[in-house]
């Protein structure tokens, strides 16, 4: 029985969900090809009746629902052991929940303020409505005041980033010598970013852009499966 | 022939650089008593001499000389692949290089402007005077002006951190179900914060404060085999 992941799905097919593509990147990296079921954004009702939880992805193997990136990569990890490892040994798996947190809680929240307000047109028309009162309740100010002050949200976000070009200046991935699940998961907010915003954030000759345009090649072109920022809404 | 490791020392005997707090570590974990070679903060010339740069520590083995702390991690690990890993397999390694990058250019920036201006006591009387002339010229301002607007630096402190205490609420060491190098990096800077400030600024009940305070006590105490804060300059 094949492996089923749920997610969700955007403005004429796009997927810019982080979490998506962390996911996306391990079955590759696993050689899984899963069965894909979408729902839209704000179908938040479907998503719990899954799994009594409303973040996506989900993946369904069997009777078995797993939940959250984290542990789902976790699960395959375990699941194929005989594939190529996710984390490289037990201290590359403590090290990549660092990694998942600081992805989640720093770099994503610095990639937010320069994505937030460009990012609504990736959604379905429908989903729009939902996806402001939602975040603009969050942040509680109108996404284009969170978004304002552009200077300095880059001048925070190239703070963010600078140790993860000084560590890409002295080897090829953050795994090491091949691409990790660390990898993917770093790599998917920057694909979050790439597919959310009109904007190119990283700076052609560096590192990082480097290394981000080899993943989106990776697996015979992954990274540009999908369409990316809407030219038109 | 054992290994020596040459390493800066303070007023009175005091210990407080990360750098050689993090091999320090490494080599306990690695069953490795070194000898210990010690030269004053300022004594930039003798540190010279010894590697043809200035930074510190240096180890040296036999006619070999290791200088920069990652590079010296990573010669322990080669040098005694039958002893506990530092890191845990390939994976592991790799991510910590990025925890390496990250310790010394987050998370020390954020502990610098919390502790700069008391940093000066730890050191020889004889030294302050280039420490304080080399950090000034650095900052672009007086130690105390670089430390002044507490309650900023405190909270970005907080913000800095916070994906520390989110990975270790869900295991119980950085490098997963053991310490590793990893570890020995971050705890090296709150030890260095611990040792270079009379405050304490991890929150008692907190799962960072009961990891850090666990690595004091590892290896019979280490963490506490050099006198603290000065009590008196």
């Amino acid at each position: 029985m094949s492996l089923v992941m749920c997610e969700r799905i955007g403005h004429e097919g796009r997927r810019p969900s982080p979490f998506s593509w962390r996911i996306r990147y391990a079955l590759a990296h696993k050689g899984v090809v899963p069965e894909f079921r979408h729902v839209r954004f704000a179908d938040v009702e479907t998503i719990r009746s899954l799994s009594g939880q409303h973040f996506v992805p989900i993946v369904t193997d069997g009777d078995r629902v797993i939940h959250d990136s984290w542990n789902i990569a976790c699960y395959l990890e375990d699941r194929f052991p005989d594939r190529p490892s996710l984390f490289g040994g037990e201290g590359g798996r403590g090290l990549a929940r660092l990694v998942n947190h600081w992805s989640d809680n720093t770099l994503g929240v610095a990639i937010r303020r320069l994505i937030a307000a460009d990012f609504i047109l990736c959604l379905d028309a429908g989903d729009r409505a939902y996806y402001r009162s939602s975040r603009e309740a969050a942040f509680g100010c109108t996404l284009e005041e969170y978004c304002a002050d552009r200077p300095r949200w880059f001048g925070e976000f190239h703070t963010v980033i600078a140790p993860l070009e000084r560590t890409l200046a002295e080897q090829p991935y953050f795994t090491g010598a091949a691409a990790g699940y660390a990898d993917y998961v770093l790599f998917s907010v920057f694909q979050y970013a790439r597919l959310g915003s009109p904007d190119e954030f990283l700076t052609e000759g560096t590192a990082l852009r480097r290394w981000r345009d080899g993943l989106v090649q990776a697996f015979d072109g992954l990274g540009n499966l999908y369409p990316g920022y809407p030219a038109t809404a």
